[in-house]
């Protein structure tokens, strides 16, 4: 019973990863979620998954104490339920029994966000501080704290959404969910995309406009913003800036609220490194207390693409183990 | 040991109370801080004035189980230390253990802020909600957060400085932890005064400029503004329409990252009532997303002015309950 399993459902990918007790990722399978076909497909598709998993590994299945899984959207994780998640069209879905129901194995839930904050935090970059505050930046940009081994919830479970902070004076794009100038329309890969094609459209010279010549500017991606910065293009570095400051300036609120003694980022879009990062933390510092930003240590995630799976399956863990 | 004494102990007054199990309050004397004559004797003033307390309910010293004490500023409740507090000059003081000394009751301190917004969810306006953000309005602006019966403390047990959230391009003003645009500066009752001072100074027709013109305006307080705009002067309902659309956007943002299931406004400030709720209210509103509005209820502090002392006493009694 030392071994366990995390998981990471998202809109576009399954990953499955047999994890043991200390939190280090033994192997793992992906395979795309194809969420169109439905809750139940996706559900024997998770099924097979483990059960490949386990034949991969020789591990026995009575070696696994528990799955965990980490769904995008809002999560009721003391009943299991997936309450929405608009990337897998899931409204009310019993995702921990489901899954339960296909393995045998006790299966927690939660939101993907809060277990990548988790797995970071006790065996990732943010490992030995009290209070951490995580974000991701991905599709969207979203927030977690965990405070003394403890993730923070707030009612329904919905705290932490830093990706919508508005600010309606900066921020001139409509969200996803219905207010103007969220924070996470700029500071997420997707964000940061739109506003270089959006620059590139409004007529500025840009080596991308060159990149994309026979390519629909459509399927330019935050890497190619990247890119673009490290050959000093204009409109490259001032989306890097702008997205960097604003983030900073969500930062500061969240910091100001929460008090962590540590920030750690991960997401895809935490690949861009120091081009957003170095803004970032120039407004962060001129926007919070001192005595926030004396003790603040910031840094990108250990387990870039892995922490949402192993915080998942140490979280799960941790609540069989209070079951028991 | 069915008693507990809750005290306040302010830049400008102590109130010490006698308070049930049940969080009822007795009774209650105050004196003024004299802060200035140091930390020693105050604290002997509060050393009489427990001793004047059960002598004016013939209370035995046996009776009462503990004494909690709430003080501005950042508090250190797991050692009993005031880290610092501005409007008292103390640094590094052992306030639980000089109360203990000259009492010789358990004594437990915290947050003045903090001890307000927890006697307010466990027995106030709040009480029944899972999920509580509190502000108090008051000289300053500051929040705690109050999930399922814990107070949430953060790093330093700093969290819900919401008074420090910065909106540079909206106030001018410099605050007086070092940064600009702080929204303490203009929502507060200071803060209040503050800004029609200057829409007056500014050339404003306005009927503050009669009330005081054997006064110097600046002996006016947010209490003169609120007079004002009941006869609908335009300086004190600009003042008012302003202070309450930032402090919307501060609780915008503090839901967002909390989620509470309710707000609870209390401090002096407080008093201004609709006049500050109803713009604070609709920018609150357009500024979340709907998930969090729908569920929200915002309501005045029921104990305005005794919430600190019932909090503090109710807490302690929690503590010395762990400790035994």
């Amino acid at each position: 019973m030392s071994k366990l399993i995390g998981m990471d459902i998202g809109g576009t990918n399954i990953v499955c990863g047999l994890v043991d007790a200390q939190g280090s990722l033994i192997h793992k399978v992906k395979q795309p979620t194809e969420a169109l076909k439905g809750s139940g497909y996706v559900f024997d598709k998770i099924g097979g998954m483990i059960d490949q998993l386990l034949r991969e590994t020789n591990t026995p299945r009575t070696d696994v104490s528990a799955v965990g899984a980490g769904t995008p959207g809002f999560i009721d994780p003391e009943r299991g339920v997936t309450l929405f998640a608009g990337n897998l069209k899931w409204t009310d879905v019993p995702t921990a029994e489901e899954i339960r129901r296909r393995t045998g194995i006790p299966t927690f839930i939660d939101n993907d966000v809060r277990m990548y904050v988790y797995g970071e935090t006790v065996c990732g970059a943010a490992q030995g501080y009290e209070h951490v505050l995580g974000i991701t930046i991905g599709t969207g940009l979203a927030a977690a704290s965990v405070n003394r081994g403890h993730l923070f919830y707030g009612g329904r479970y919905m705290a932490g959404e830093i990706g919508h902070l508005i600010f309606p004076d900066q921020i001139p794009y409509t969200c996803g969910c219905g207010m103007t100038g969220c924070l996470e329309t700029v500071a997420s890969a997707t964000g940061i995309a739109r506003q270089a094609r959006d620059l590139i459209r409004s007529g500025r010279s840009s080596v991308l406009r060159e990149w994309f010549r026979d390519t629909s500017i459509e399927s330019m991606t935050a890497a190619d913003v990247s890119k673009a910065y490290d050959v000093n293009d204009p409109v490259a570095v001032e989306v890097m800036n702008h997205t960097g400051q604003l983030l900073g300036r969500g930062l500061a609120y969240a910091v100001t609220l929460y008090s962590p003694d540590m920030i750690v980022i991960g997401g895809g879009g935490a690949l861009a490194g120091e081009r957003l990062f170095a803004p970032m933390r120039e407004q962060l510092q001129q926007s919070v207390y001192s005595g926030y930003w004396e003790r603040l240590t910031i840094a990108p995630a250990r387990h870039i693409d892995d922490a949402g799976i192993i915080g998942s399956a140490l979280a799960a863990g941790q609540r069989q183990a209070a079951v028991n």
